[in-house]
């Protein structure tokens, strides 16, 4: 028969069953993450009526779309987790109970130009809390204790969460006089990283932006404003009572910095940052981003914000909400190629290889069922191979433990352990047997999916 | 704005937050009963190069396909796993130890005719093991324990796995010089259940079948057989010594009976059942399939069975498995109609509702903080509201906890908890508080998402 050559399409990623054991990992920890903080797992479909997905959908965003017809339906592949929330909660808003905190963790699509680390199908693992028609700034203050606890959880050590406020940001553009400029000042100031101050003053001052010096150094003056928490946020008060837009996003910055030793945020976790902005329509309040202190190419591993209209495409009432996004699959494509993924995390399929040596497996099965019913993960290795090949497959799998049951084990009701790590081997009876096991896998439980480099 | 009407496709299931976190529970359960038998997770794009994905399909299969073009790709959603495992299995020949464990589960998509129960996205749960050239028969012996304890971690009690092997059948045609019409046969067969065995003997012997009477009167009583495992395997004997295959397809039987007790399936949850056939090209062994013991009418909820080539339409290497499959999605489908979703299970998204009543929220938030370090998932309720209201929307959730920190609690350091369900309340010491919650949280760890209906 003529063979098809196989492949996986370019942009989507598919794992070797180790990297995998490591990305789900993570999923569970994310998982495990949200749930501390009372999100509630969705799910929505991946297929979606096209006039119903791309509502608010335009230019680039549509071009990317997975678009096509089945029968006399138009149909999309989402393309993010926030649009398919907006229309569950605008269709179900009379089941749900507000303020509803929900998390996702599913794929979504975008028809990208294929290259390294960009991927046409990917996860993306969102919270969001939405209020009905009002939401407390407390939401807020909470987002970057789940941003913490959640990366901590995963190992990550070297990140820093940083914060801005919409308010503030249109309150100071007000205040200048420049509000209807603000989105391409805002574009402008945001190349500051990649080409200085004295380019983005020349970009301002230019003649198609039309500022003058003086408005250009304020703007500079303003984004340059560093330090701790309490040195940011004097300086901010150095701003209040020219723009009441300023003073509310002031007051909100405020009380998002007052909470944070409560829910356990480490002062080098955060900073206040004002050059962040986050896009210029949906986001009305704080907004989130996340950088790998010892990465800052990479941009932000985590990012969002307060925004005070999640469905208006779909429905009358105001749902106000925050939420933040992990892009899950760019991020575990960024851990692995900069060596963040920790070798030390039991990626096996089992923690036990049991190997029968004998023609009546009962023995050996009965030895697996014991373990399986004490929660060890067990495979049984039931091959005809020789002794040799059978140790290999568990060295291959890089099982942390083999049992063995041969003549002699199984006449004294007893199994042979070895730990493969140690490679200390043991003959027990069968009861004490499952007792080393099981505490030996207890060493193993901390590993976390991520370590940093170098440690 | 003009409003679009949001709705969810029809075919596509949404579920609201109670149910979808029954519906993780069970998933969650599915990989912990997956993994306990080393297998490990796999995940694999949804979307694939049609001709990749359709080297195989054909038929009422190929007509169900979501299949549409972006750029120059002809590009196809999976509509089952195992295309996908075949495809992954062939291109990471190399990369991969055999025998080759996985599961996966993950959406698959057929464009079904809409109808209730039918669903045109849905969750499939596959476990294979693949082996490369030879697989041994106990991989086929230990499925059955499999089943057993993946139904009865969810909840499941009056279940039976049916078990068949197709080279029993295909010996047992062959005897009857029926080879070649012994598909024909099986497919009459399967309606016995149906249209009863006078009306399955008078299509057997009618002239497009044409057998004799003698022939249908042999057929009809060999899959007559029924009784105790030792019975029926007794009866088969009797036929033993007339055809090769057949006699190994019952060696092979004999053997996954055999080890039953030690992979410690009940006998009562197990029988041969000569009438199962499950298709006709792909399976050459044992064959599989689980039964509701009360509700027969829905069929099989988790079948598969044992083949031997894979991947032949991507490679040459001969790589025989046996797996099986759960419709994930029709069976909680099937669940909920059928009033086996537990509802003592914990659904609400948090355990713990934390009801700060000052306008100084550090305390409350401290708390809630301590509380998600030892792992108990929390809200904040921060919303401006009336005790009362706070109350109301604890109660919606069916939060099991509040924890309520006013003027009088924070001046002692305390916390009132109460417990939702015995109504019970009391003041205590935060840490105290911790470790009340704690506790009571135990008491429901070990509800299981399914409940027999009227337990």
């Amino acid at each position: 028969m003529a063979k098809l050559k196989p492949r996986t399409l370019s942009g989507f990623m598919e794992l070797l069953p180790e990297k995998q054991a490591q990305f789900e990992k993570m999923a569970e920890l994310l998982r495990k993450a949200y749930s501390l903080y009372g999100f509630t797992p969705l799910d929505t479909p991946i297929i979606e009526a096209s006039e119903v997905l791309l509502a608010k959908a335009g230019g680039e965003t549509e071009k990317q779309i997975y678009r096509f017809t089945k029968g006399d339906s138009d149909l999309s592949l989402r393309f993010d987790l926030t649009v398919p929330l907006a229309k569950y909660v605008a269709l179900h808003y009379g089941e749900l109970t507000f303020p509803f905190r929900r998390f996702q963790i599913g794929k979504v699509y975008r028809g990208e130009r294929a290259q390294r680390g960009r991927f046409r199908e990917f996860y993306q693992a969102d919270i969001d809390v939405i209020g009905d028609g009002k939401l407390d700034i407390a939401n807020e203050a909470e987002i970057p204790a789940i941003i913490y606890q959640t990366f901590t959880s995963l190992g990550l050590e070297r990140f820093q969460i940083r914060v801005n406020n919409r308010k503030i940001l249109n309150g100071f553009y007000a205040m200048l006089g420049l509000t209807e400029k603000s989105g391409d000042i805002m574009r402008t100031v945001d190349k500051l990283d990649k080409i200085g101050a004295d380019k983005v003053k020349e970009l301002l001052t230019d003649e198609e932006m039309g500022l003058t010096d003086e408005q250009a150094q304020e703007i500079l003056d303003f984004i340059a404003i560093k330090g701790s928490q309490g040195e940011v946020l004097a300086a901010l008060e150095g701003y209040r009572g020219r723009s009441e837009v300023f003073d509310a996003g002031l007051d909100e910055l405020t009380t998002v910095v007052k909470y944070l030793s409560a829910f356990g945020v480490p002062e080098d976790k955060f900073a206040v940052d004002l050059t962040i902005a986050r896009g210029l329509d949906y986001y009305t309040g704080t907004v989130y981003e996340t950088a790998m202190v010892d990465h800052p190419e990479i941009g932000s591993i985590c990012s969002g914000g307060r925004y005070d209209n999640l469905a208006e495409y779909y429905t009358d009432k105001q749902l106000p909400g925050v939420g933040i996004s992990i892009g899950l699959t760019r991020l575990f494509y960024i851990l692995e190629e900069q060596g963040y993924l920790n070798e030390a995390l039991n990626t096996a399929p089992a923690d036990v290889l049991v190997l029968p040596m004998t023609d009546d497996l009962a023995p050996a099965i009965a030895f697996a069922t014991a373990l399986r019913w004490e929660g060890v993960r067990t495979q049984l290795y039931t091959e005809q191979k020789k002794f040799k090949q059978k140790m290999s497959y568990a060295d291959k799998l890089n099982v942390p433990f083999v049992a063995i049951l041969g003549e002699d084990e199984i006449a004294k009701g007893a199994v042979s352990v070895k730990d493969m790590a140690a490679g200390e081997q043991a003959t027990l009876p069968a009861d004490e047997a499952v007792k080393r096991v099981l505490s030996g896998l207890d060493r193993g439980r901390e590993e976390k999916p991520i370590r940093e480099p170098g440690k």
